[in-house]
């Protein structure tokens, strides 16, 4: 747990890499006690790097052959995209015994992300009691409560005493020992949610006293389909550790802890992130290179589509480019400096969405508050570049015309960065994903353009 | 809670518009009572909007005018930026009064943020110890366990009986009941910390038994400084709520929760995904429109004189550009394409990063990785651009010139930007921070070399 020395760098390199081969060996070898064994001994951190790097045949291959138990451990500590190519793999019925060894919520959020067929295989292997509870949390979306949610809990009933529930807990101390039981949900016979028992107040009640008198009632709880946002605004301006979740028919379905909120939050901003960064699927360099390779390349082959539309622009005004051959070297500056400005447009946009201090349908709001900084952003970038355009050619005109290019340009992105994140919500595509590429697009032809129509106008003084 | 009704939006709207009036109106008529009366009605989502869109001297108004206790409630629901904004202006006292109101480690949080002498003074109006410990809080890291751990946490001494920790927990419920006693940490009498005990097992256990025969012994424990991907693999790893963080000295100094890490791990993606997006300081658009501009601007004008830069390589080629005006076309496309390309590569190894899957020091492990899809890529790319080329103009010269300048420039991009991050991470730098900028001029200069360079070796083919 300390950190480790600097010059013992060298030695677990060396020692990563003997592993891998050991590894490797034991599992060819079919020696699945001795790699169970080396990977038990390692700690988490190295485990984790270890499992991720071996092929995925001889992944599989572990996993097959140890008990489901130790399995699930393992796919539980690699990257999910790999735990999930094992789990799809693999046959169906040893699948579901490793699956059974998760908790239900981390099984519904596995099999949910499995094709259809290889998610009715494995289901079909389970209980079906179990099977049709995965089936359900599996329907509800990654950024609202059901799908967040996790589905142990304690419920207890009103007319129960301290003691009796105490002694249910105290029967029952192993189904409990692995999750929190911080708070127990007090519910009528139908199951409706009707308090919160804080179970600190078992712990210092006498053991006849009613759970009615001691529950805290009319407790806040959540729907199944609250989003996201809202649930991180509630878990900040409430020092709770858990909300009860409830469905459309007002029973009690779950409960919603801090953790797994912000773990959602946190896979949220983690996608955003990469999205932004034209990465659509999950990658990790242990994969084989041609599936890296095709996954970004669906996302290169619709950009460079994109950029050649864009690039037409410049096509159509070759004449007036050929004349003022200087103008070739500021398009790719105004293309590239639009991009800039748009994109951190979009970055408060979707800031301000996630903290929920904007909502989607307040797209002029946001239109004129980004108008304004567009104007003084536009003003310097386009000052700046009509000077450099005056420094190098001595020419006013051709400073003219970059600059009120890239000024006007600078408007135009940050209008659009601002507001399409928000118009994308309300259309209800991802504002992350397909926010970049159509700025680009649009902010590119509109550059291009400014420049070499403004340009046409006044070509007889740039000559 | 529940969803709210599509028709009730425009209602909604109106009210929120007449809601920061009538807020506005009521502090500026001093009527703070009626104010806060207001806002307490709202639920937490209106309310922190509402806020965070009310003018800063008004926000500082307000939170000098009502309880302390209330004003902490409120700067909390605020953007952690108009708190700290609020909190540097109003009266160091004042400021200390509302602080005190929040847990400790928030109090660091904000604390730590502000300009030393801000800090110094709110700091002097505290406790000396409760200053010391702030203090000594403030000086972690955001992304070790010293910085995001909490201070508070329940220790008992081994000695001790059931009876009399389950009384000492009843004598002090109050202090007790706005943090997680989940777990209560046994320490000796120096505070070194000897084992974890479950508060569930004191509910099942007598009177009379000794603290030291219930105690997990040997628990597991982090370091103040463990860095964030390690202390997330560790709760990855294990179903613990909390895990114990020890001092240099092995001292118990606090508690881990897994919300708490979880939390961190958002607020660090959301901060890669800003400043990969340009972005790198916080905005909200209440802020004032000049603040916002000059912040965005710091990045665009180092963005701008490096786009300067790259695109004086076009200048230096200005008159192979002007015998061959079809390059200016895909002088664009090439360096929109590659940044694309690097950027992929970015996001991955910003992902192995913070997964805990490829160390810093594996450089050459990631470039081999890289090249091997950067050929795949580039060929794919180069192929479909030199097709359009072809097609264009006819000229087979013109296809080869783009297609392997196109080529080789993926190539540079996706080896950059594989390995930088792991460059800037091992030289201490921010990866998410300076990755853009440096990937993005230098294949700029490349693309924009390899296209003309190679278009003056080809030249008398191409006109």
């Amino acid at each position: 747990m300390t950190p480790e020395p600097e010059n013992a760098a060298t030695e677990k390199d060396v020692d990563e890499v003997a592993m891998l081969a050991a590894l490797t060996d034991q599992i060819e070898a079919s020696d699945f006690g001795a790699a169970q064994g080396l990977l038990e001994d390692m700690d988490a951190r190295s485990r984790s790097r270890l499992l991720s790097r071996l092929p995925s045949e001889l992944q599989q291959l572990l996993v097959t052959h140890i008990a489901p138990e130790q399995a699930a451990d393992f796919i539980h500590e690699m990257p999910e995209v790999q735990a999930r190519d094992i789990l799809e793999e693999i046959d169906p019925s040893q699948a579901a015994d490793i699956l059974e060894e998760l908790p239900k919520k981390e099984q519904a959020d596995f099999v949910g992300e499995l094709p259809k067929e290889s998610m009715d295989a494995i289901l079909s292997e389970m209980e079906a009691e179990d099977a049709s509870a995965i089936r359900l949390l599996a329907t509800y979306d990654d950024d609202e409560a059901g799908g967040i949610m996790t589905v142990k809990f304690f419920a207890v009933a009103e007319t129960e005493t301290v003691g009796q529930v105490i002694g249910r807990l105290r029967d029952n101390i192993e189904e409990f020992s692995d999750f929190d039981v911080q708070y127990a949900y007090v519910v009528d016979v139908e199951n409706h949610l009707i308090g919160v028992l804080r179970l600190r107040d078992l712990l210092v009640s006498r053991d006849e006293v009613k759970i009615a008198t001691l529950m805290i009632k009319d407790p806040l709880f959540v729907s199944t389909h609250t989003k996201l946002p809202e649930l991180h605004q509630i878990f900040d301006a409430h020092s709770f550790f858990g909300i009860p979740v409830v469905n459309e028919l007002n029973l009690l379905v779950g409960v919603l802890r801090r953790g797994d909120v912000e773990e959602s939050m946190s896979e949220q901003f983690q996608d955003d992130y990469e999205k932004a960064q034209g990465l659509i699927s999950e990658e990790i360099r242990a994969m084989p290179t041609v599936t890296r390779a095709r996954r970004r390349l669906s996302w290169l082959s619709i950009n460079i589509v994109l950029n050649i539309i864009a690039a037409s622009v410049i096509a159509f005004y070759q004449d007036t480019l050929e004349q003022v051959i200087a103008l070739a070297v500021f398009l790719p500056i105004i293309s590239d400096m639009s991009g800039c400005s748009g994109n951190q447009a979009v970055a408060v946009s979707m800031r301000e969405l996630s903290l929920g201090l904007v909502e989607p349908k307040e797209v002029v709001r946001v239109w004129l508050k980004e108008i304004s900084v567009g104007l003084i952003n536009g003003l310097a970038l386009g000052l700046l570049i009509a000077s450099v355009a005056l420094l190098w050619k001595g020419n006013p005109w051709l400073g003219l015309v970059v600059g009120v290019a890239m000024m006007l340009n600078t408007i135009i992105a940050v209008s659009l960065g601002g507001t399409l994140p928000l118009v994308m919500r309300r259309l209800n595509l991802d504002p992350a994903l397909a926010s970049g590429p159509i700025l680009t697009t649009v902010t590119d032809m509109c550059g291009f353009f400014l420049v070499l129509s403004g340009a046409s106008i006044f070509l007889s003084y740039l000559v």
